[in-house]
């Protein structure tokens, strides 16, 4: 059976479309810059043979509905497509950024649902309106499928309130539902089961930090499985240093700004969001770009690449000590998967807590999960390929059997 | 010789009179409630027998110069005194809270200096002028005293730019100088510094962790004798969970309460300084009465008490994996010094960092500097009695003999 996944954000639709149980990607693509003067579409298809076969085209899509409607009708294609009709689709799974409090499993989508993802829209007023969207629109093209929501807070529901609570008065964790509630939790989920799965331990005794470092950055603390903490909170903003993003600060900094610099909370905003983090300290968000400067001794990437190093293993070191066992040290996502240069500095000196990379393993050229620890460590250091639609698929299935 | 140690607040001066280099403290005391209707003078002197005798009056003192002019007399008088005329002080030290980048050392005071400290006031206004007050008035009633400045900020100036930089764009560090400074470090300094000697570890090799819990809290990486990272920043409000301060929350929050609740930069400023922590989490900031309340399962107090240590636990790990290597674990001030129960939960579970308490050296109640670990743990656990006062009078001692 296939499941289609979709990812609605703002301007864009991601999808793939998964034959399942197999777990073979059949399509997937992309539109872009919807809404803007001329849109932009990524089809692929993947052939039986092992063959991709690509499709890019460029027009005017005004808005979700106009983009769903065309990536169905490629779905449909009788060159880049693989169904004829709707209801070949089984299921869709959708991403949805935030689920609140309510939400800590993948959920089948009704109006009740919608209605209550309407209601928490507060808490990720640039994600969750246009997951909703995506879902309306999907609701309409494919009336016969089961819908399901996935969020990416959902796995870290289990965190303890010691460690989701903020040391404010409790009434704005009553009201206004302020507390950390973390991100990428369908990232960190599937790399931690796939890196259970790798080291055959049972997942129910498993204990791990798994690091996702992509634009985004974000670290869990894993024990017996599940999430007991994370480095973002209420919003994406905190914890780690980021692309663009500040992570950590003081908060009196903010204050600060608005105080002595007369800056709005929309500005400060818009400064911790869009412009700090690596591109604020070094000028680009591309960590490649500035390794690479900093391999060129260019100071203000030697001091990003610094800051963002410390940060990590900071939390490394935190989460370890609180985990009390540590089992495995996952690194995933864009900069995880593929910088041998960051994995190397953030391992480095860490060995008090049984960490202790091989060099060989850290730089070889292979992109499966995979081991990278020396003899002599005793902590595992994986580096897991994340698989988030997949894992949208993963959980979607079975409540499509349940059906 | 006699030094005089002052602490200048906003509406309070604190003192002490040392003889030196014998560290025998000959008096102190407070002026409190300066400005207000009736403010309140606490005196006590030390006599050679080893016991000491109190004085308290009420009054009406308006501003420093009158309470410093009061301290003065009760210096000079036949009874509560011990000098005879001004001269016989031969140093004042003055707790300075703020040094900005500017002052990492105990420093001389001089028209120059002052009118430096006047223009990082802006980093620390509830602080700096208060002290600079005091130091005014002092500069007129002992004209022929050495005045030393001492800076709650200097023991931090060795942290390493990865550590204090913010990832915001550098020009807020260049122009405005926001990074995060450190506080306490008179207290970090004094205790590491005592811990060494307990140990008998050369104070250049000596690595910890010093947890400093008072109605303030916070603490301080240091690696081979120096300051290399520090929970508090820009300002005291962030790190550790504190008896009103929050310490570290996401910093979206704070955009969230203006946006969302229509709140002021100082309405906030006012909630996370003054209604939060302790206070904001179990109505307290009373730590004693929070853990009476926790140990008869009050939920709120229970709450209070685990975010508590888990942020304390959080750091300790964090520090002990970037130090590489940790000598010892050093608790200090009120809350550490006296809380067996505290100091209990926070070691709890860190054995993987070689940090094993004994139950009984734990509990004993002892008014000294001991150690507290169980013999199987690898990591010295020390508690040390912190003096701040007699820091200051050490720290202003070598400026002394330098004239």
């Amino acid at each position: 059976m296939k499941i289609l996944v979709l990812n609605a954000g703002s301007s864009s639709i991601k999808y793939q479309l998964f034959e399942m149980p197999e777990k073979n990607v059949l399509l997937a693509g992309s539109v872009e810059k919807i809404g803007e003067a001329s849109s932009l579409v990524n089809h692929k298809i993947y052939q039986q043979d092992g063959t991709e076969k690509k499709h890019e085209e460029n027009g005017v899509i005004s808005g979700h509905s106009d983009a769903l409607k065309r990536i169905f009708s490629l779905l449909l294609d009788a060159e880049w497509g693989v169904i004829r009709e709707a209801k070949e689709i089984s299921a869709v799974g959708h991403r949805v950024v935030h689920g609140g409090e309510k939400f800590s499993k993948p959920t089948l989508l009704s109006s009740e649902v919608l209605e209550e993802l309407r209601k928490i829209s507060y808490l990720a007023p640039l994600h969750n309106p246009a997951n909703i969207r995506g879902i309306e629109v999907a609701l309409e093209i494919f009336p016969d499928s089961v819908q399901v929501a996935v969020f990416d807070t959902a796995f870290h529901q289990s965190m303890p309130d010691y460690a989701f609570r903020y040391a404010i008065p409790e009434r704005f964790y009553r009201e206004n539902g302020l507390r950390a509630y973390g991100f990428h939790g369908t990232s960190h989920q599937y790399v931690s089961r796939e890196a259970a799965r790798f080291l055959s331990i049972d997942e129910s005794r498993f204990n791990a930090i798994s690091v996702h470092l992509g634009n985004g950055c974000s670290i869990t603390a894993i024990s017996n499985g599940i999430s007991v903490d994370t480095s973002m909170g209420l919003t994406p903003l905190g914890g780690l240093i980021m692309g663009t993003r500040s992570g950590d600060i003081d908060p009196s900094l903010i204050l600060f700004l608005e105080k002595h610099l007369n800056m709005t909370p929309e500005q400060v905003d818009k400064l911790l969001n869009k412009e700090s983090g690596l591109k604020g300290l070094a000028g680009s968000n591309d960590l490649r770009e500035v390794i690479d400067r900093y391999q060129h001794q260019d100071p203000a990437a030697q001091l990003a690449v610094e800051m963002y190093v410390y940060r990590i293993k900071k939390y490394i070191g935190a989460y370890a000590a609180t985990l009390g066992r540590l089992d495995a040290l996952i690194f995933t996502a864009g900069v995880g998967e593929n910088s041998a240069f960051i994995r190397e500095k953030v391992c480095q000196g860490l060995e008090m807590l049984g960490i202790e990379l091989d060099q060989d393993l850290n730089t070889a050229a292979v992109r499966e999960t995979r081991a990278l620890e020396s003899a002599s460590g005793k902590v595992k250091i994986l580096v897991v390929p994340t698989n988030e639609e997949l894992e949208i698929a993963l959980q979607t299935y079975p409540l499509l059997a349940n059906q």
